[in-house]
């Protein structure tokens, strides 16, 4: 049960441990604290995760995810158009509540799917930027998914098949902000001065969650108010705190100012994928329908990414240091889309086939190669300081030769093979620099490897 | 816009001002100094108001206006089948939101039949035990008449319609508790030793309420928690020192253990008729539909009260120094349907005829006859003591005299007249005491006394 | 089960019995033979119905039954507003179907209440110009009362309940033309000279309604196409030679121009009411609500007639040798709104007292008095030359004496009665012709007289 | 317009040439007539088109196309509780039309796709055997497209669009019989020796199709009742005779006892292919959705079949004489899901490589390797007697070697070549008998051959 008085008690509680130090695992809700925490090692090894956007705006699932932002506040012209032409003319946002009916969600399902894709964490909208909890969120009554429309407690059902497939992390994204809450805009409208909101709605609502769901990836989103206003930093130090501790990670959305800046990984923009290397842990959150979060019933095949250029995401993110966060939009129905299906099997062939350099890769020294287009690089240590590099390569040599100027082999011995195909494959030194590799036959029969191809690279530096 | 804090804020202010006294118009928000405040008089004057329930619960229309409780709280069985044959297996009450649609709702209309009813002020249901409210709460959101089904301000257009005609006052019945919101469920579970609920949906709230649509009478309702819980003395102190303090009147059921004890005027139970006179002011709320406050889409004739039923339950409500509030349940349409119409106006035809008896009377000294059962009376002073003696008469003597135990004739010139028929009426003193009156012919081309018939008596103690 | 070619048969069969004579109680499919046939006495006698429209219209229940054509056909400005206000665009009048619930119809109650009522027969809209019948029609397939909405056979429902009630009759009024069937457009547009619709539709369910549901009245309606376009002649030949052959009456409505011409008895025009001695036997069929057949959401108590409104016009009607059939228009829920349910049991009421002034009563000579306006006649006949003349008087003398020019004393032994008030009324002769009747005291306590007073005139010619 | 009185013109006067022959290209209605016309070139030739199931079952989308059927025909258990979860008792099948709203259907969108996936024809559903129409049937009102649901003409629209695309055929499914009709059950129940049905229904509306929509495909579906009840063979009569006859074809299900044996072409039953050479033209009717011929919202990746399983099926279809229909189930909202998308542009980029193997070509002598299995064969003639046999691969031969026992090179100047990669690629002769070919390098950067491989031999018998 909630206690508003708790939170309360918990957040003084907060404030008078500050002369504590962070080298006791308790970090002070300051910045400058709670950036000196280091991430959990298992988030960095994980490399691929999936994000679930899903909630009310999967029932007109039009436009995208911020469908009513764009009927209501922007006036958007298709999506006012898509209401005038499909809905009565007094029809409001919430009377769509009650056709997100879920009756095919099958948690159990979409774990097993996740789990195939290769994903190590999870990360499901708990509730987005409409305010709708996808759980019995006290502080959202007749607003959430147990009171209206599923009448399930969608975060705790997808929670417990995760955690019954112990190789999946389970995460929550949650929106700060409500776009039409007229507390969040009676406080907005005060300058921010008034905590309104923050103070019945936010930390209730993530004391809540935290304690209950026991997320280990926190992913919020706000960027309108100061972290002052939504007192943000009290919330890593809540999920590093509590039982969670010691596997939490969150993200960088905590209000304005923060994003690239502070918190725990940095996400920075929605795809963001410098292509360069980043000095701090990050994750390119991106999507598998290239328009849209939420699911959008018109999205047509042209508007969903390939597998090819899924997996170049996934090479050029990770090469730079970067974590890959796919997202999928379920349907009010509760399914999966099998097109959305496909992509993750697909990712998940791929990766079995040459996952190992991929999981608990970093960084090289080069990031792509000096010579050859298309070709981004990892590495794997074996002991303390040896490894493989491991070369992404998305366009096959028409030549017969793959010409890379970035590894230089240390001697003969130095070996290439490619994952999922031919070992010890023939490679002579390149001048003035790199190494040529003699590209192999593929064998319908017998090769596996393909979309996108990945050399390992033995005795290189 | 809401302030919470300035609520807050407010009692604080309120607490601090604990030196004032009474007598500066200020009360104390104690239930000593708030006991001690005089009504306002023009709500004893008023003697009808009209009362009306209408919320989400006029979707069902079945059963009665606690159709949630019944349905979900006690399973009664006839709730339970009717959903369970009429709603897929999930359906939920907030689902009935969307279809509360109000079209014609015409506030002009409704204020215009108020007023032809003869009553003089109006209460209409703010917010019932399901929380939803009929205007556009800040409180609460998505489960207000703005957000999902009218669209509209309910209390603001009818509050509008209403002042429009200055001579029906407007007022606001507000539940203070509220069946299934978690929030108060867990200050329940608490031992109401929390008050989450009360500080951000109740208070917050009623504030608002007051403060924007200045009823002058708030008829809060509450019996299961405390009034500490509540805070409730700080309302009607609210009330008092808003712009709406001269001429605010509130009820008794500020929670448990206030009913018939503290307050403003006293509604004990509901239906209160009991037949003697009390010691302080008092209201009968009753329905027309003898079975239900909210409207009912099954109901037959026989369900409703008939006029002469409805005149009577006036003459022992007046007789006994109470007020009669009558209650009719608008559809979800936004119809009052044409028998509660056809009642009011009888009502109001009744009252062009008999009004003098009832407006600005006061209690006789006798309430009913000594001798003849169905005759109750009351008393109107037109100095300050000199008055008339109304008699009010159920039944038609078959006799042709009229004999009363209770009036006595203080000189031969006391006189006799039935309202809307013959003046000057032949009558005789009784033995041992009383008087008998010679009941007039009634002639259907010329009298209009019908129904129930008033006998005004000059000089008669 | 229908079969198409048992009506074709069977129309054969009548035509081949064109030698036959109307003795044999065989009428020819003619309007020579037909309009020879003598009413059935029940009918005569009944003087009161039940008209009942119930329909898809119930739904949007707007304006009136005929709303799909205002607001399709004529498109009328309300009704097309109504729409755009409160549907998607896309919405078409069969998607109201689905919420034709009658989910509280329960047909005992409305048989009971008819009967109450005084009627003497009911006639239920079998199906009315929208083509939706309220009995599963093989040749209306998913577009009647068992397929979509109601899920339940209407027809079969009342027709049941009405039987186990001895006094009622049971009757169907039924559309010959459909507005909008693709299949009746296009005969139209062929200049009736095909008859698809006719063969298809209209004949195979009047075949079904009527050897099915055995109706004592058969109230047809249609004015655009000839009778010759419809076969109308074979309908009352079926129906007379069928089972319910000694007792069926049907109406006048069988095409253009055959109202007021043609049939059993005549209807004329909507509300007929001659004022006048008509030939043939005639019924007044007319509505409660003044402005609509099917049940308006939105109808207010001054759009229903008083139960002295309505009492007039019965005594209007049946003074001129008419019948009276009272419609009322059941909501979609499947109730009979208390409005109307109240004027019903009035009109019962009233019946207890004063029906042996109706029922098998004749016009008289006059049929309203000669001096008094508002005085309108009947006349019930005890032996073959010997009886009663009924005066039924709207507005009760001011002057305390009630001036008739009509009837004259045959000798001083006439007597005058109150029916339901005193007996035996002091009268005079007037001069120069009439009787002057002293009318008589009312008592609220005895008098059981009320809204339209009928005296009994014994010995008066 | 509808005549029905044209369609019984057109059957009698067909009829009356029973003196004349089919050399005039006039065929009569008898299957002795009908047989013997040779089927149009354009459809063998065509060997893929698109199969498109469509209606108000794609609203519960749920179980397959037979959803009303298995619910209500034969109670399936999990159709029945899929009704329990997720709707009120009393819903039934046509409470779902209004529900088909179509509001994404573009009908060029469409058109497109289907060109796109190499087919060059396109067969809907006009009418399931649920009955409702997709155009707007005058012998089906409000139990068609445009009364109820899109408001649109669904058939119309596709018809338009694909008929600007100059390389598809358009064509249309119709079913015969109709699970629920009424009139159809009575004449199932008077052992089919009534034809109400067939004359009021049927006739009419294939006429209406025929007539306004000049499909070049007709594809019927009937087993219940034999060819005599339906009048079947006056269909095709008409289809041949009307505008569209040269290029008209239909298929075998006219009723009891026809399939397989009479009409255009053969289908013999769903997903037939039976692995063997065919003396006459059929087709293998099958569905990319291995469970259901209509959408399914809960289908999963794994019931769709895989690019490699479709294009077998396509390989040995048109390898035994057989044309492949493949069929997609649009969404109710109007959308051909992303993966029915994905599988026909693979068809499609697949036919871009791979047509001059598969349009216009014919069986070989042999349909399969005699030696290799997953070898499939068919010949394009270039001349009148020389061709190019095609093996159609489906596994890649892990030896290197193809080993095929059945081409014979008639010299050594006879060629292979792999379509979409090497020319002229190294064989020999196989002992006893046969070729063995040398497979060729599989180059990712220019090989376009995938999925299947087709090898072309010249100068093989």
């Amino acid at each position: 049960v909630l206690c508003l008085f708790l939170v309360i008690l918990w957040a003084n509680d907060i404030m008078g441990k500050s002369k504590q130090h962070e080298e006791t695992g308790t970090y002070l809700p300051t910045w400058d604290s709670l950036d000196k925490r280091p991430l959990p090692s298992w988030y960095d090894e994980a490399k691929l995760g999936i994000f679930i956007h899903w909630g009310v705006f999967s029932v007109p699932s039009f436009d995208s995810e911020w469908f009513w932002w764009y009927w209501r506040g922007t006036k958007q012209a298709n999506c006012v158009k898509f209401m005038e032409d499909n809905y009565p003319p007094d029809f409001q946002y919430a009377d769509f509540a009650p056709k997100f009916t879920t009756e095919f969600f099958n948690p159990n399902d979409w774990a097993d799917l996740f789990q195939a894709s290769g994903a190590k964490y999870v990360v499901l909208t708990s509730k987005h930027h409409e305010g709708f909890t996808n759980w019995p969120s006290v502080n959202s009554w007749n607003w959430n998914s147990m009171d209206v429309g599923p009448h399930r407690n969608l975060v705790q059902e997808l929670a417990d098949s995760i955690r019954n497939r112990t190789s999946v992390h389970f995460g929550l994204y949650h929106s700060l902000y409500e776009w039409f809450n007229p507390m969040y805009l009676s406080d907005k409208e005060n300058g921010f001065k008034t905590q309104d909101f923050v103070k019945t709605k936010t930390m209730p609502e993530l004391y809540d969650i935290i304690t209950n769901y026991k997320p280990e990836v926190i992913w919020d989103g706000d960027w309108e108010a100061t972290p002052e206003y939504w007192n943000s930093t009290y919330i890593p130090s809540l999920a590093v705190q509590s039982k969670v501790s010691d596997t939490v990670v969150t993200n960088d959305r905590w209000g304005q100012g923060t994003m690239c800046k502070h918190g725990g990984y940095f996400t920075c923009s929605d795809r963001y994928n410098p292509g360069t290397l980043q000095a701090r842990k990050w994750e390119n959150a991106m999507t598998i329908d290239k328009k849209s979060w939420g699911f959008r019933r018109n999205a047509q095949l042209a508007d969903y990414l390939t597998i090819e250029e899924l997996l170049q995401t996934l090479a050029t993110t990770i090469s730079c240091g970067g974590n890959l966060l796919v997202n999928v939009g379920p349907s009010k129905d509760g399914t999966i889309h099998p097109i959305f299906e496909e992509r993750l099997r697909q990712m998940g062939q791929w990766m079995n086939v040459n996952g190992a350099a991929v999981y608990k890769s970093q960084p090289w020294k080069h990031q792509n190669d000096s010579r050859t287009p298309g070709v981004w690089y990892d590495l794997v240590l074996y002991t303390t300081n040896q490894g493989k590099v491991y070369a992404f390569v998305f366009t096959w040599p028409s030549s017969g030769i793959l010409a890379l100027g970035s590894p230089l082999a240390t001697s003969d011995a130095a070996s290439v093979d490619l994952l999922g195909g031919e070992s010890d494959i023939t490679w002579e030194p390149l001048s003035p620099t790199g190494v040529g590799i003699y590209v192999p036959v593929i064998k319908p029969s017998t090769t596996s490897a393909k979309w996108l191809w990945v050399f390992q690279l033995t005795g290189f530096v």
